[in-house]
C-alpha cells in the first residue's frame, strides 16, 4: 500500500527525510523540486496538471510524492528487548496524532521496547503522527491489535504486570511504585481515558499528583512522565 | 484592549467557558447563539453581515465575540509563593501555542507560582494556547518580561538558583539534583534551545537521559517531566 504527500513544502521536505519514496509526480514548473530528486536518486515523472487532479485533491501545487504506507510491527516482536525489564506501552484509543507523534519521540528517546495501538477507534501512523514524532516513527516498534483487553491478558501469561495511568479512588501516586518488572504502560484516550474492560485488565492503577484547577495533563505530556518515572527502574 | 472570536463554533464555546466577553455582534439567522447570550446574561447586538465584515475577516458565519484580551500578571506578583520552595518557569522564546497551552496545563496542574516569557521571540497568550489548556490560563500567573537575562539576575538576588534544562557537556542528569532550593527552572525554544546568554546566567545545567536515535523530547513534554521532578521536592 502506498499513500500521497502533495504540495511544495511538504514534498520537498520529504524528499529530504523520508525514506520510503515511491515516485515523485510533477508538473514542469516544479523545476527545483524535480532537480532535488533526480540529485536524490529518486524516481521521478515530469507530467500535467490532469494526471495530478486524478491523484489527489486538496493544494498540491502540481507536486505529488507517492510513499509506501508506514510499516507496524508485529505484535510478537514487541516482546523482544535489550533490557532486564522489558516495558510496552499500551495506548487506548488515542484520537490526536500530535500525542502519539509526541509519545512516539519520547518511546524512542527512552528506549521503550514498542507500542500497541488499537485497530480501531484510534490514530494510526500517518505523515501527521510522523513529522511530530521528528522521525521517531522510523524506530519505534508499533503494533496494532483488533483487541487491547485480550493482548494485556497474553502480555499478563508472559509475566508482564499492567500498570494503567488512571485517576480513580483506588490509584496510587505514580511514584509510590517500584517499577523492577515487566511492565505494560496503559494510557487511555484524550477525552475518556482508560476503557473499563481495559482498567479491569489492570493489576496497578496509577495518577499523577494534581494540585490545581485543570483535572488533567495533555495525554503525552502525562504519558512521557511516566514512561521516564518507569524508565528509572530499567536496567540493561 | 479587546480581540474577536468568531465561527459559530468557536463562539458557542466560549460563550460557555469564556469569562472576559465584552459583547456578541450576530445577525439574526443566529437565534440558537443570540438565545444562549441572552439566558447567560451576556451583552448582545443582533446586527447585519456589513456591520461583521469590517470587524474580522475570516469565516465568521454572522457571529462575533468581542473578548477582553488575555491578562498577564506582574512579575512581582509571581514572587508570591504558598510553598515552602518557590517555583517559576521560565520559557525563553517558545514559538508553539500548542506547547505554551500544554504547559500552562502542566503549571496548573503541579502548583508552579508563575511562568514568565519574554515580550519578543516569542508565542503569547492567545485563543489557541488558552484552548490547549483547557482552562489553566485562567489560573497560572504568566508575566512578559523584556530581558529574561536580566530577569534572572533580580530572581538569584532575591535567593532563587536558577536551572536550565539544556544538554551540554556540562550538564547532569536532571534526577541527579535535589531542588530543595528556590528554584527558577529555564526552558528553551523548540529549535534553539536557550539562547547563548540565559544559559550562562544558569546555576545548573540539566538534562534528560536519551538512549534512542532522536535528540530532543517534544518541548511541552520535556518542561512537565523537569516540572513534576522538581515538584517533588516541595513542601508547603
Amino acid at each position: 500500500m502506498s499513500e500521497y504527500i502533495y504540495g511544495k513544502n511538504a514534498v520537498k521536505e520529504a524528499l529530504i527525510n523520508n525514506k520510503r519514496i515511491i515516485c515523485l509526480y510533477a508538473t514542469d514548473s516544479n523545476k527545483d523540486i524535480i532537480d532535488l530528486a533526480r540529485r536524490s536518486g529518486i524516481n521521478y515523472r515530469v507530467t500535467d496538471m490532469k494526471v495530478i487532479n486524478k491523484m489527489v485533491t486538496g493544494l498540491h501545487q502540481g507536486v505529488v510524492l507517492e510513499v509506501q504506507d508506514y510499516k507496524y510491527s508485529k505484535f510478537e516482536e514487541l516482546l523482544v528487548t535489550n533490557y532486564k525489564y522489558p516495558f510496552i506501552v499500551v495506548l487506548d484509543g488515542l484520537e490526536d496524532p500530535h500525542n502519539l507523534g509526541a509519545i512516539l519521540r519520547t518511546c524512542d528517546a527512552s528506549g521503550v521496547d514498542g507500542v500497541i495501538i488499537p485497530k480501531n477507534r484510534s490514530v494510526g501512523l500517518n505523515a501527521t503522527v510522523a513529522k511530530v514524532s521528528t522521525g521517531a516513527i522510523e524506530y519505534v516498534k508499533v503494533a496494532e491489535v483488533t483487541n487491547i483487553a485480550q493482548t494485556l491478558k497474553i502480555l499478563k501469561d508472559k509475566g508482564y504486570w499492567i500498570v494503567g495511568a488512571e485517576a480513580t479512588a483506588k490509584s496510587v501516586d505514580f511514584r509510590s511504585m517500584k517499577y523492577d518488572m515487566p511492565t505494560v504502560l496503559v494510557v487511555g484516550s484524550e477525552g475518556k481515558g482508560i476503557s473499563r474492560i481495559v482498567r479491569e485488565s489492570c493489576d496497578f492503577l496509577v495518577q499523577i499528583p494534581m494540585v490545581g484547577h485543570v483535572n488533567s495533563l495533555n495525554a503525552s505530556v502525562s504519558c512521557s512522565i511516566l514512561i521516564y518515572e518507569i524508565m528509572k527502574y530499567r536496567e540493561v
